[in-house]
Protein backbone atom coordinates (compact mmCIF):
# COMPACT_ATOMS: atom_id res chain seq x y z
CA UNK A 1 0.00 0.00 0.00
CA UNK A 2 1.49 3.32 -0.65
CA UNK A 3 1.90 6.28 1.91
CA UNK A 4 -0.96 8.69 0.45
CA UNK A 5 -3.25 5.57 0.42
CA UNK A 6 -2.29 4.61 4.26
CA UNK A 7 -3.21 8.51 5.11
CA UNK A 8 -6.43 8.58 2.92
CA UNK A 9 -7.33 5.33 5.20
CA UNK A 10 -6.44 7.24 8.02
CA UNK A 11 -8.37 10.09 7.10
CA UNK A 12 -11.63 7.34 6.57
CA UNK A 13 -11.18 6.00 9.90
CA UNK A 14 -10.98 9.33 11.32
CA UNK A 15 -14.37 10.01 10.23
CA UNK A 16 -15.89 7.07 11.49
CA UNK A 17 -14.09 7.20 14.97
CA UNK A 18 -15.80 10.66 15.18
CA UNK A 19 -19.21 9.41 14.03
CA UNK A 20 -19.29 6.87 16.48
CA UNK A 21 -17.95 9.08 19.33
CA UNK A 22 -20.37 11.61 18.44
CA UNK A 23 -17.69 14.41 18.48
CA UNK A 24 -18.18 17.07 16.74
CA UNK A 25 -15.31 19.09 16.99
CA UNK A 26 -13.29 15.64 15.45
CA UNK A 27 -15.58 15.75 12.66
CA UNK A 28 -15.49 19.58 11.70
CA UNK A 29 -11.86 18.79 11.89
CA UNK A 30 -12.33 15.71 9.08
CA UNK A 31 -14.70 18.38 6.33
CA UNK A 32 -13.36 20.57 3.77
CA UNK A 33 -15.83 23.40 4.89
CA UNK A 34 -16.97 24.56 1.82
CA UNK A 35 -20.15 25.09 -0.86
CA UNK A 36 -18.98 22.29 -2.53
CA UNK A 37 -18.95 19.65 0.48
CA UNK A 38 -22.00 17.17 0.06
CA UNK A 39 -22.80 14.58 2.24
CA UNK A 40 -26.03 11.78 2.18
CA UNK A 41 -26.79 10.15 4.58
CA UNK A 42 -28.87 7.04 3.99
CA UNK A 43 -32.46 7.58 2.41
CA UNK A 44 -31.63 11.55 2.73
CA UNK A 45 -31.98 13.87 0.51
CA UNK A 46 -28.70 14.91 -0.35
CA UNK A 47 -27.21 17.87 2.09
CA UNK A 48 -24.57 20.50 0.09
CA UNK A 49 -22.70 22.81 1.84
CA UNK A 50 -20.74 22.46 4.84
CA UNK A 51 -23.44 24.17 7.13
CA UNK A 52 -25.97 21.59 5.97
CA UNK A 53 -23.90 18.74 6.85
CA UNK A 54 -22.62 19.99 9.98
CA UNK A 55 -26.19 20.68 11.48
CA UNK A 56 -27.18 17.03 9.86
CA UNK A 57 -24.44 15.41 12.47
CA UNK A 58 -25.50 17.91 15.16
CA UNK A 59 -28.87 16.50 15.28
CA UNK A 60 -27.65 13.01 14.80
CA UNK A 61 -25.35 13.25 17.62
CA UNK A 62 -28.13 14.37 19.89
CA UNK A 63 -30.18 12.04 18.88
CA UNK A 64 -30.55 8.57 21.67
CA UNK A 65 -29.25 5.73 19.44
CA UNK A 66 -25.81 5.32 18.97
CA UNK A 67 -24.00 3.29 16.19
CA UNK A 68 -20.63 1.31 16.06
CA UNK A 69 -19.46 0.70 12.61
CA UNK A 70 -17.66 -2.82 11.61
CA UNK A 71 -16.12 -1.25 8.60
CA UNK A 72 -15.65 -4.38 5.50
CA UNK A 73 -14.55 -4.28 2.14
CA UNK A 74 -12.43 -0.86 2.20
CA UNK A 75 -11.19 -0.03 -1.06
CA UNK A 76 -9.15 3.14 -1.62
CA UNK A 77 -7.84 5.29 -4.49
CA UNK A 78 -6.07 8.09 -5.30
CA UNK A 79 -6.03 10.08 -8.15
CA UNK A 80 -3.57 13.44 -7.76
CA UNK A 81 -5.04 15.27 -5.37
CA UNK A 82 -8.52 13.48 -5.11
CA UNK A 83 -9.06 10.21 -3.01
CA UNK A 84 -11.84 7.82 -2.65
CA UNK A 85 -12.99 5.01 -0.35
CA UNK A 86 -15.43 2.56 -0.79
CA UNK A 87 -16.44 0.72 1.98
CA UNK A 88 -19.70 -0.96 3.78
CA UNK A 89 -20.72 -0.07 7.10
CA UNK A 90 -21.84 -2.43 8.96
CA UNK A 91 -24.02 -0.83 11.57
CA UNK A 92 -24.63 -2.17 14.93
CA UNK A 93 -27.44 -0.10 16.46
CA UNK A 94 -30.15 0.00 18.89
CA UNK A 95 -32.47 -1.18 16.34
CA UNK A 96 -30.22 -3.83 14.92
CA UNK A 97 -27.68 -3.96 12.53
CA UNK A 98 -27.78 -3.34 8.77
CA UNK A 99 -25.05 -2.92 5.97
CA UNK A 100 -24.50 0.24 4.36
CA UNK A 101 -22.68 0.63 0.93
CA UNK A 102 -20.46 4.22 1.91
CA UNK A 103 -18.46 5.98 -0.57
CA UNK A 104 -16.48 9.20 1.28
CA UNK A 105 -14.13 11.19 -1.03
CA UNK A 106 -11.08 13.20 0.19
CA UNK A 107 -9.12 16.35 -1.13
CA UNK A 108 -5.68 16.82 -0.69
CA UNK A 109 -5.17 19.83 1.50
CA UNK A 110 -1.76 21.26 2.69
CA UNK A 111 -2.81 20.05 6.05
CA UNK A 112 -3.71 16.62 4.68
CA UNK A 113 -6.78 14.80 3.19
CA UNK A 114 -10.21 16.49 3.93
CA UNK A 115 -13.86 15.11 2.91
CA UNK A 116 -15.85 16.43 0.59
CA UNK A 117 -18.46 13.90 0.38
CA UNK A 118 -19.91 11.26 2.03
CA UNK A 119 -22.66 9.29 0.80
CA UNK A 120 -24.18 6.24 2.59
CA UNK A 121 -27.28 3.67 0.97
CA UNK A 122 -29.22 1.15 2.39
CA UNK A 123 -28.05 -2.14 1.35
CA UNK A 124 -31.70 -4.37 0.89
CA UNK A 125 -33.84 -1.54 0.52
CA UNK A 126 -36.18 -1.61 -2.64
CA UNK A 127 -34.37 -1.11 -5.93
CA UNK A 128 -35.37 1.02 -8.66
CA UNK B 1 -19.66 27.82 -15.83
CA UNK B 2 -15.08 26.51 -16.95
CA UNK B 3 -15.18 24.49 -19.85
CA UNK B 4 -13.60 21.63 -18.39
CA UNK B 5 -17.35 21.54 -16.04
CA UNK B 6 -19.30 21.26 -19.13
CA UNK B 7 -16.95 18.55 -20.06
CA UNK B 8 -17.79 16.74 -17.07
CA UNK B 9 -22.08 17.48 -16.82
CA UNK B 10 -21.62 16.14 -20.31
CA UNK B 11 -19.80 12.87 -19.51
CA UNK B 12 -22.69 13.08 -16.89
CA UNK B 13 -25.89 13.05 -19.48
CA UNK B 14 -24.13 10.89 -21.72
CA UNK B 15 -24.26 8.23 -19.00
CA UNK B 16 -28.31 9.46 -18.62
CA UNK B 17 -28.75 9.04 -22.14
CA UNK B 18 -26.98 5.20 -22.36
CA UNK B 19 -29.08 4.11 -19.35
CA UNK B 20 -32.35 5.57 -20.83
CA UNK B 21 -31.19 4.10 -24.07
CA UNK B 22 -30.40 0.80 -22.65
CA UNK B 23 -27.29 1.25 -24.96
CA UNK B 24 -24.56 -0.98 -23.43
CA UNK B 25 -21.96 0.24 -26.09
CA UNK B 26 -22.49 3.52 -25.23
CA UNK B 27 -22.29 2.56 -21.59
CA UNK B 28 -18.76 0.77 -21.68
CA UNK B 29 -17.52 4.01 -23.89
CA UNK B 30 -18.65 6.14 -20.76
CA UNK B 31 -16.47 3.75 -17.73
CA UNK B 32 -13.11 3.44 -16.65
CA UNK B 33 -12.75 -0.31 -17.31
CA UNK B 34 -10.56 -1.23 -14.34
CA UNK B 35 -10.77 -2.75 -11.01
CA UNK B 36 -11.20 0.38 -9.14
CA UNK B 37 -14.59 1.32 -10.75
CA UNK B 38 -17.46 0.97 -8.21
CA UNK B 39 -20.81 1.08 -8.90
CA UNK B 40 -23.62 1.26 -6.07
CA UNK B 41 -27.44 0.96 -7.72
CA UNK B 42 -29.51 2.02 -5.08
CA UNK B 43 -30.39 -0.66 -2.43
CA UNK B 44 -27.50 -2.87 -3.78
CA UNK B 45 -24.22 -3.64 -2.27
CA UNK B 46 -20.93 -2.55 -3.96
CA UNK B 47 -20.32 -3.84 -7.28
CA UNK B 48 -16.31 -3.40 -7.57
CA UNK B 49 -14.42 -3.67 -10.66
CA UNK B 50 -15.85 -2.99 -14.96
CA UNK B 51 -16.16 -6.78 -15.27
CA UNK B 52 -19.04 -6.49 -12.17
CA UNK B 53 -19.92 -3.50 -13.60
CA UNK B 54 -21.29 -4.24 -16.98
CA UNK B 55 -23.11 -7.54 -16.13
CA UNK B 56 -25.51 -5.18 -13.83
CA UNK B 57 -26.09 -2.85 -16.75
CA UNK B 58 -26.23 -5.52 -19.06
CA UNK B 59 -29.27 -7.09 -17.03
CA UNK B 60 -30.88 -3.83 -16.12
CA UNK B 61 -31.07 -2.88 -20.19
CA UNK B 62 -32.64 -6.20 -20.32
CA UNK B 63 -35.10 -6.29 -18.07
CA UNK B 64 -38.76 -5.03 -19.08
CA UNK B 65 -38.38 -2.16 -16.90
CA UNK B 66 -37.41 1.68 -19.00
CA UNK B 67 -36.33 4.36 -17.16
CA UNK B 68 -36.21 7.80 -17.56
CA UNK B 69 -34.46 10.50 -16.01
CA UNK B 70 -35.20 14.03 -15.05
CA UNK B 71 -32.35 15.09 -13.54
CA UNK B 72 -32.40 18.09 -11.08
CA UNK B 73 -30.07 19.96 -8.67
CA UNK B 74 -26.73 19.23 -10.46
CA UNK B 75 -23.78 20.16 -8.90
CA UNK B 76 -20.24 19.63 -10.71
CA UNK B 77 -16.60 19.53 -8.84
CA UNK B 78 -13.12 19.47 -11.05
CA UNK B 79 -10.20 18.52 -8.81
CA UNK B 80 -6.96 18.53 -10.78
CA UNK B 81 -8.06 15.40 -12.83
CA UNK B 82 -10.70 14.37 -10.80
CA UNK B 83 -14.50 15.14 -10.98
CA UNK B 84 -17.86 14.59 -9.34
CA UNK B 85 -21.17 15.39 -10.45
CA UNK B 86 -24.17 15.41 -7.52
CA UNK B 87 -26.89 15.57 -9.02
CA UNK B 88 -30.90 14.23 -8.04
CA UNK B 89 -32.10 11.55 -10.32
CA UNK B 90 -36.45 11.76 -10.57
CA UNK B 91 -36.91 8.58 -11.75
CA UNK B 92 -40.00 7.75 -14.31
CA UNK B 93 -40.54 4.41 -13.83
CA UNK B 94 -43.22 1.57 -14.66
CA UNK B 95 -43.87 1.67 -11.44
CA UNK B 96 -44.26 5.60 -10.26
CA UNK B 97 -42.01 7.73 -9.50
CA UNK B 98 -39.19 7.96 -6.74
CA UNK B 99 -35.77 10.18 -6.27
CA UNK B 100 -32.54 9.03 -6.04
CA UNK B 101 -29.32 11.56 -5.17
CA UNK B 102 -26.67 10.04 -6.52
CA UNK B 103 -22.84 10.83 -7.23
CA UNK B 104 -21.01 10.23 -10.60
CA UNK B 105 -17.33 10.84 -10.37
CA UNK B 106 -15.28 10.78 -13.43
CA UNK B 107 -11.29 10.72 -13.67
CA UNK B 108 -9.61 12.47 -16.53
CA UNK B 109 -8.27 10.21 -19.54
CA UNK B 110 -6.22 11.10 -22.42
CA UNK B 111 -9.59 10.92 -24.50
CA UNK B 112 -11.50 12.59 -21.99
CA UNK B 113 -13.59 12.38 -18.85
CA UNK B 114 -14.50 8.46 -17.86
CA UNK B 115 -16.74 7.36 -14.69
CA UNK B 116 -14.97 5.75 -12.04
CA UNK B 117 -17.90 5.10 -9.42
CA UNK B 118 -21.82 5.67 -9.75
CA UNK B 119 -23.82 5.54 -6.63
CA UNK B 120 -27.03 6.36 -5.96
CA UNK B 121 -29.20 5.95 -2.96
CA UNK B 122 -33.31 6.18 -2.43
CA UNK B 123 -34.58 9.15 -1.36
CA UNK B 124 -37.11 9.24 2.20
CA UNK B 125 -36.25 5.55 2.41
CA UNK B 126 -35.44 3.88 6.16
CA UNK B 127 -32.47 5.71 7.92
CA UNK B 128 -30.50 3.64 9.83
Amino acid sequence: MLPEERQVLDANQAFYDAFEARDLDAMSDIWEHSPRAVCIHPGWASLRGWGSIVSSFAALFRSSQSLQFLLTEALVSVNGDSAWVTVDENLLGDQGGTTVAAVNLFVRHSGGWRMVLHQGSAVHASRP
